[in-house]
């Protein structure tokens, strides 16, 4: 072993000796194991010391873009995939897959009532969002409050135009009824960039990575007995569905937002003339869902831990 | 393989993927090393979405407590041991062992003479430090700038305490005379804590773990044809020596600061009374240092790139 490899070796050593007398066992297992990632990373790249200066001033900044209503953070997990895969790990199994939070559910949703509109601006094209709300043995689940979060047509969030959008618009927090459904009107959403004028933008441009989310709705769906449920409904159409900047499509996710020309289903929405419509189940899991500990377990096992 | 399995393998696929158009061939490499261990870290690990969440919130309090005279990403990269890995993949060998640069050196040091002070408070007990500057073959090296900081007796840096401190004491650049050496007054440092007003110091409570540095005097030497040298000198006798908040000393660093009751030797200083001294040799290295690469590329390569 060279003079630096053994310096390299007792530098991790001490480093793992020092978090000793933690007392919090979980918090120990995921400090140890980030120190050893670490360190890997240095030993095996080598960054200079300018590269670790240029990551230090790159945190730093992604640190400060943050304010109530950007969290560059969360965008730079998102952009580098680490969203998606705690949300993968999470995934029990059963139930509707799950996906990323995203940086913009930053408000309560206003309280709503199926069949409202969540589109408090007006004007665009009338799109009716049908949800079925069911355990995994397909009851459908009464009461399940369903918090919903799009952009606009123009792919926009209200907290990103504030004074030119109300605050809520394209929001709705919703209980299902005995059925366990529930429904609203609103606008197909557009696809969008996501914030480029921050650092994690910098780093899509020095990667030459476009910045585009396909159009979808966002649902956290909660009912009492289960595992709450965050995730999105991808529009089937919308450019960019195979090319995500956070990775958060899953095929089961994508929907037919279709055009519906039916005077006899828009007499039953309450609507007129020709809208699109997306229908479609969301699955949550009982929170004592057999077998999901002991497969956790497993890959846990697998993955040599 | 499970549906969870198959999921995370696409998602660091997918990611690895996007970064595929990348025109820089070193950040490519960065990028690439980075996302499969964090993705490798959240398969193992498998953080729970409270606990991403917590990660999320601890880095944005981090990148939002810095300022100008405070830098706590380089803190929590100095805690977790990252900063000294970083120092020791740079030392290629021969010359005086580098370390940390720390968060302080954050002004630029005012010029000074050999035999000046850099304790601008006076009052304290006198130190003399004396320093040779050579290269790896034992040449002396005249006219070498040496970087100097320190903090008081009491254990601040002048940026911690305005006010109370001018800024510029325990600080000076120095230059090298014909015989490579230059000499300094000064005060012996204390030990310190590091700042725990911020997340690093969160984390250290967390994990139960002293925030104390041994005292040291900070240099950065650089010379003509030479690679720049980032180090500490480290007082013997302090407290801490063997369990430094950031894992920063090394062995070779560690110098005797003893007390000095020699009329003869105070006469040649221009003091009075005794004094404690510290004299050592630091070493740098040439920039064409022969066989520093190959043992760059020899460690990638056991490290299996």
């Amino acid at each position: 072993m060279t003079g630096t490899a053994a310096a390299e070796e007792s530098t991790t050593a001490d480093t793992l000796a020092s978090f000793e007398k933690t007392s919090d066992p979980r918090l120990k297992e995921l400090l140890e194991g980030l120190v050893l990632r670490l360190h890997g990373y240095v030993r095996e790249l080598r960054p200079t010391l300018e590269e670790w200066e240029r990551a230090v001033e790159f945190l730093t900044a992604v640190g400060q873009k943050c304010d109530n209503t950007r969290q560059e953070f969360i965008l730079l997990s998102d952009v580098l995939g680490v969203s998606m895969m705690v949300e993968t790990v999470n995934g029990h199994g059963g139930g509707t897959e799950s996906t990323v939070l995203g940086p913009f559910h930053v408000v309560e949703s206003p309280a709503r009532d199926s069949g409202d509109s969540i589109d408090l601006m007006g004007g665009g094209k009338l799109c009716v969002v049908s949800v079925r709300v069911t355990s995994t043995d397909g009851a459908p689940l009464a009461g399940a409050s369903v918090d919903v979060w799009q952009c606009t047509e123009e792919g926009f969030y209200d907290v990103q135009q504030p004074g030119v959008q109300p605050l809520g618009n394209g929001r709705g927090l919703f209980r299902t009824d005995g059925e366990g459904h529930l429904w609203f009107r609103t606008v197909v959403p557009s696809h969008y960039p996501i914030p480029t004028d921050g650092p994690v933008g910098e780093l899509l441009r020095a990667t030459e990575r476009h910045p585009y989310r396909p159009a979808h709705i966002h649902f956290i769906v909660a009912a009492d007995g289960h595992r709450p449920l965050t995730t999105h409904v991808f529009v089937a159409d919308s450019p960019h569905i195979d090319s995500d900047a956070v990775f958060a499509v899953k095929e089961s996710l994508v929907v037919d937002f279709g055009l519906v020309d039916d005077e006899e289903k828009a007499r039953r929405y309450g609507v007129t003339g020709p809208f699109r419509e997306a229908e479609f189940d969301i699955v949550v899991e009982p929170e004592s869902q057999p077998g999901s500990e002991p497969e956790r377990e497993r890959e846990s096992e697998e993955a040599g831990r």
